[in-house]
C-alpha cells in the first residue's frame, strides 16, 4: 500500500486520541491502517476472527479490539479493548483525519495550465485541482473534474463528464464517460437520530492497461485501497464499493456490483448484472453468470451461476425442475 | 404535502376542463392532488380500490373515477365518470400544467452571485436558476445545476456534475456526485403511433440528514411526491421511481431500485442489487438481502431474500435442494 | 444501414491487409459491414453457425471466416481463411479505421454559433463538435456535450450532462440528464499481458419520438448499429450494448440490462432490473417480468419471468413450492 495521504492528517499521542482509556506509553501515533500494512508508528484495528491469520503478525504499535480478539495480537501491540471496534475507530479517524468523512467538493480546482502537463492533451472546461500530475500523451474529455493529489499515469484517455478523485492510476488506463472514482464509500455507523460517518482515508489504485467503461462508480478504501488489477476490463454502469481488490485480467460485464472488501482473483469474468457479496475471496479463473448472487467464497477455476451463485452444474440441474 | 408549484399553472373551470362532460355547477379548478392531500378547490383520482380508505374521505371538489369506484367517494364529490382514469388525468394535467409532461431543460441557469448566497461556498461552473434558495454553509461542487425554485437547507454538501431540479432538500444533508434529482418519471399512457407523455407535477423532498451516493436517480412524483426520510442512506447507482416514499434511518445499498408509488417504512435495510415492485408497502424494521425481487407487501419486523422474495428461512431452506 | 461514418477511414489492397495470406485478385476493400448489409466493394466476417442464412446470400466481395464455415459463403466471395475470425476482423479493422478502437474525446468541441443552429435553444457550456446537425425547435440542456457528426432531427429535447457522439437520432426524441450515448461497446480480444481493444466502427440510432430517461449507457455498434425504434419508452439506468436492436413501441424499466447483438422485436415490455443475455432474439409483443434474466430466445407474444427467466405459469408453479 503506497503511503500517499489524500487527506489532512494530524498525528496524535494516544493518551489524547483514547482519553478515557489508561495507556502506560504515551506512544504518538502517526497513522491509521489496516492489520497487514500497519508499520510501528500505526494504529490498526482487528474486529473479525476471519483476520486472525494477519492479526497474529501485524506490526502496528496499537490496535483497537475487542477483549475477546484481543489474544491473538503479539504482545508488544498496545490493545484499546472496546465494545464496538468500527465505531471506536471511526472516532479516532475523525481525530486524525478530520476532513475525510464527508466529500467536500475540492474548491480549489482550476483549468489546466498547458505548461504545467507538457504533451497532455485537454478538451474543454476541464478542472484540476493542487498537486495533481497527468503523465505525457494522456487525454482528458471535456468537463471532466481530477481533484487534488490525483496522480496519472502516461498514455490514459479520460472521458468526457467524469469525476477522478483520491486516485492514483498507471499507464495506459481508458476511463469513459461519466464515471465517478474516488469517492467515499458506503460506510457508517448506524444510528437511530443521527448515523455517523466513517472516514474514507484510502484511496483507489488501478493498475496499467485497465480500461472501465461509462458510468462506473468506484468508491476509494476506507482504512485500506480499492485496487483494479492489470488489464482488467469493466463495462458500463459496474458499481465497486470501498476496499474491493480486483485481480488482473478480469471481465467484468455491464451493471455488475460488489460489495465492500471482496478481493477477487487474476482472469475472473463476470457476467452482467451478477452481484458480489461483501467480504468475500474469488479464487483465480472464476467464472461467474449474469445475474449471479455471489454470497460465499469460490475457489479457483470453479464456474459458478444462479442465485445464490452454485457451480453451473447444479445450477443447469435445478433449471430443469 | 407542501404546496410549491414547480411548473406553471392555470386556474381551470370544470366544464372548460372536460367540455365532453355535464356538470351542474360550474366549478373552479384550482389544483390537483392525490386523494388525501386534495382540499376543496382540488381535483383528484381514484383509479384503484386499494385507495378505497382514501377516497371515502377525500376533500376534493371533483374526482375523476371509473363508475364502478365512484361510489365510494362522498356524495359532495363532482364525479368525473371515464373508462380510463389515468388517460383522462393526463388530459386535465396538460391543460393545468402545460410544461410538466416534458423535461425541458432550464434555460435562466445562470452564475449563482456570492450575495444573494451568503455563506454558501460554489465550485467552478455552478448553474442556478431563477429563485433557487440555498442555506448557510451549504457548498455546491463544480459543474453542478440547480434548476429553478429548487430549496436545499443549512449545511448541505452536492457533489460535481449533479442535477437537481424539482426539489425541496433540508439541511445536513449530502449528495455525491453524479445524481440527478427531480426529473420526470417513467410515466406515460402506450400508445402505439406516440405514446402519451403523463405530466410529473409533483417534487422530491429530502429529509435532514440525509447522504445519497454516486450516480442516483430520483424521479419526482406525478402527481405527488418523492420522498426521503431522515437519516436514511442511500449507496451508489440506486434508482428511486416516481411517488416512492423511503421512510427514516433506511439504509439503502449500491444499484436497488425502486419502482413507482411504493412505501418504505423507517428502520428499512435494503442489500446490493435488491429490486422492489410498484405500489408496495414496506413496513419498518424489514431488512430485504441483496439481489432479492419483492413483489408483494412486507409486514413490520421480518427478514426476506430471494427472487420472488420469501421469508429468510424459506429461502435458506429452497436454496440447500 | 446508412453508410455515414463517424471514424477516419482508409481503403486498402486486399493483399496490404491480410500479408500473409495468398489471393488471385487484389481486389480493393472500401469498407467492412456485416453479412447482410455489405456490398461488393465491403469486407465482412462470418465467425458462427447462427449467421449461416445471411452468410448464403451476402454480397460481400471477401470473409474473414474459419474453414468450417466458409463452405456457406456464395463461390464469388475472396475467403480469409483463419482460427480466430473476431481476432483477425480486430486487426483489419483497426488499419482501415486506426482510431475507432478508442474513444478518443472529441477536442474540435466550440460552443455553438446561433447562426449555425437556427431554431435551437441552447442552455449553458454546451459543447458541439465539428458536422454537427440539429434539427429546428430542438432544446439542448447545459454542460451538454455533442460529437463531431452527430445528426439530432427536429424538436428534440436533450438534458443537462450529457454526452452524445456516433449518434443518427430522428425526430420528437427526449433524453434526460446524465445520458452517454454512442460510446464504444465492451468488445475486446482477451490476452493475458493486454488485451486487443475490438474497433467499434458503427453508430446509435434513435428513431422517432423515443424517449430516454436518466443515466442511461447505450453503446454503438460494433461492425454494425445500436438501434431503438419508433415510440419506444427507456426508463433510467438502463444499459443497452453494442448492436442490440429495440423495436417500436418497447417499454423497458429502470436499470434493465442487454447484453450485445440481441434484437428486441416490438411491443416488448420488459421490468425492472431485468437482464437480457447476448445474441438473442426476442419476439413481438413479449413480457418479461421486473428482475428476470433471459438466456435464450423469446417466440412472439410470451410472457416470461424468472431467472433463467421461463413461461410465467411456470414461475408462478416453481414459486409456490
Amino acid at each position: 500500500m503506497t503511503t500517499i495521504n489524500f487527506f489532512e492528517k494530524k498525528s496524535f499521542k494516544i493518551k489524547k486520541l483514547f482519553p478515557k482509556k489508561n495507556f502506560n506509553k504515551n506512544i504518538l501515533i502517526k497513522n491509521v491502517k489496516p492489520l497487514n500494512y500497519a508499520q510501528k508508528d500505526d494504529l490498526t484495528f482487528f474486529d473479525s476472527i476471519k483476520y486472525k491469520s494477519l492479526a497474529l503478525k501485524t506490526k502496528a504499535c496499537s490496535c483497537i479490539t475487542t477483549k475477546k480478539l484481543s489474544i491473538f495480537l503479539p504482545n508488544n501491540v498496545e490493545k484499546i479493548i472496546v465494545q464496538n471496534v468500527l465505531y471506536d475507530l471511526a472516532v479516532a479517524l475523525k481525530k486524525i483525519y478530520p476532513n475525510s468523512d464527508v466529500d467536500f467538493p475540492d474548491l480549489s480546482l482550476k483549468k489546466p495550465l498547458n505548461k504545467k502537463f507538457p504533451g497532455v492533451k485537454f478538451g474543454n472546461n476541464v478542472l484540476i485541482g493542487k498537486n495533481v500530475k497527468i503523465g505525457k500523451n494522456s487525454v482528458i474529455g471535456s468537463n471532466t473534474i481530477i481533484e487534488q493529489n490525483v496522480s496519472i499515469g502516461n498514455s490514459c484517455i479520460i472521458g468526457s463528464n467524469s469525476i477522478l478523485k483520491n486516485l492514483i492510476m498507471k499507464n495506459n488506463v481508458i476511463i469513459q464517460d461519466g464515471c465517478k472514482i474516488g469517492q467515499k464509500g458506503f460506510g457508517f455507523i448506524p444510528n437511530k437520530i443521527k448515523n455517523i460517518k466513517f472516514p474514507h482515508i484510502g484511496h483507489v489504485f488501478i493498475d496499467d492497461n485497465v480500461e472501465i467503461a461509462s458510468g462506473c462508480t468506484i468508491d476509494r478504501g476506507s482504512v485500506d485501497i480499492t485496487k483494479i488489477g492489470k488489464n482488467t476490463y469493466i463495462d458500463n454502469q459496474v458499481h465497486i464499493a470501498h476496499n474491493v481488490r480486483i485481480g488482473d485480467n478480469c471481465m467484468i460485464a455491464g451493471q455488475v456490483g460488489f460489495a465492500g472488501s471482496s478481493i477477487i482473483g487474476n482472469n475472473v469474468s463476470i457476467g452482467g448484472q451478477a452481484g458480489v457479496s461483501g467480504h468475500l475471496k474469488i479464487g483465480n479463473n472464476v467464472k461467474i453468470g449474469g445475474g449471479s448472487g455471489v454470497v460465499q467464497n469460490i475457489e479457483d477455476n470453479k464456474v459458478v451461476m444462479g442465485y445464490p451463485a452454485v457451480s453451473l452444474r447444479k445450477f443447469l440441474k435445478n433449471s430443469k425442475k
